[in-house]
């Protein structure tokens, strides 16, 4: 088996209508997959703008129309995918949602973001994600040949515990699909992403849609792959494109030698616990 | 009772004379004083240069003459002091130690390094404290009239489940003295720094030596305060001097009400469980 894991961070742009966004993410999915790419993710709300006034007028259940799109795109390309999230409706109440597809169009996991997007940053961002959205109440994981992969979205971020969760489960890679803004983009992606990375001693990805400074929410963009060691292996800025990625376990491995924080913790003096 | 703290952070310039490095800091102790602080903190090994060939020639019992300067100096100048750390010997072991003095020269608090710097990163540092220290296992917290500050030692600082625990605790504040080195400073130092502030909701203060060229060991500097928006407050490149900082406590508030991690954790899902 193979150490190495090409991955595509899709940072497409969004617009209102779904019909445009999903092709326009099916079209990507081709074109990374063209380039070599084994895992091609999207992000947070692929199909729809992010903003809780479109959250129910976009929603679908799951499988529905925007993620049996991604489905088949993963079957036909014969690659991993995962559907950066879908507004879902289920059972009158609606979750932002992520699928991962493998590449025979197999649903290997389903993730509803944990931790809803409620802040009021003074003099900036003010946002309500729990006036529409229920959350999610489960860790999502999946497996592919190279290593298991941890998802959460956007604000999901922001738990330390739960990245510690994912890599206490073995993960090497977490994904987080997530629309940060210009608020919070410039001052704590990055940091967020490279402190998850070195603290767990994992891989960690995000992937953002591009920038549409005409939305009612303008994205950061910045969609960025984090090695271990804390460096930035591949970004972008905020328009759209795909970032590349070559990931290595080997590598994983190898910082853990280095600095091997998973065998000196303190574990008669702390304990990270789940309680799924 | 007052939100606002003056914190001094000395980043001191230490060499091989005891006597000198231990004069020097009671110096700076009282010109930081001076300047109005109320908190003064010290780098590791103020009092030795940082080597295991040194610990134990260095090392003396707690209180001893090293310890008992600062006290001193906490009590004629009227102010907290974070004694850094110095090589304590106690029952034929070596500990990596941190005293904290009140204003009145009353004992508060003494931390003994919870997690050992053992590391062999190729190509740059390779080092083994386990060699010759032993490790402490508590954590360590004492109160000021602003807040309740809690105390780690340089590599204490990667090990994100010390500073949750510590959060948990009600700390508002943490102070890391710590010598990182030419490898893990600009790669790493700021980063875990500004990572522990945003996970935590907390101020943390870091504190150097100056850089010695002609040490075995090469401190990297950079003594720091980040606030809990993982802003930098203030900061110094690698030279002896003194860093001042005004933290103010209601910024903390404003902060943990601007994006409410604390109410929003899943204590369903997850928790960090202290064994102490």
């Amino acid at each position: 088996m193979s150490s190495k894991l090409r991955l595509a961070l899709v940072q497409l742009a969004v617009g209102k209508s779904k019909l445009d966004n999903v092709t326009r993410a099916v079209q990507k999915i081709k074109e990374a997959a063209s380039e070599g790419a084994h895992l091609v993710a999207l992000p947070e709300c692929f199909n729809c703008p992010y903003g809780t006034q479109y959250f129910a007028e976009y929603a679908e259940p799951v499988p529905g129309e925007s993620t049996e799109a991604i489905k088949e795109a993963a079957k036909e390309n014969g690659v991993y995918v995962v559907g950066g999230s879908v507004p879902e409706s289920d059972g009158g109440k609606f979750y932002n949602t992520c699928t991962v597809w493998g590449p025979k169009g197999d649903l290997l996991a389903k993730h509803r973001k944990v931790h809803l997007f409620d802040i009021n940053v003074e003099g900036g961002i003010c946002f309500r994600e729990s006036d529409v959205l229920s959350p999610g109440n489960s860790y999502t994981t999946f497996d592919l040949p190279q290593c298991k992969v941890g998802i959460g979205i956007c604000y999901d971020i922001r738990f330390a515990e739960m990245a510690q969760v994912y890599s206490k489960m073995g993960c090497k890679l977490l994904l987080y699909p997530g629309a940060f803004n210009m608020t919070t983009g410039p001052v704590h992606w990055e940091l967020l992403q490279k402190g998850r990375a070195l603290d767990n001693q994992v891989y960690v990805g995000t992937i953002s849609p591009a920038r549409d400074t005409s939305a009612s929410y303008i994205a950061w963009g910045h969609s960025t792959l984090v090695n271990p060691w804390a460096d930035v292996v591949a970004t972008t800025e905020h328009e759209e494109g795909i970032v590349y990625a070559d990931l290595d376990m080997d590598y994983v491995n190898k910082v853990r030698q280095m600095v091997p924080l998973g065998v000196q913790k303190r574990n008669d003096m702390y304990e990270i616990v789940s309680k799924k």
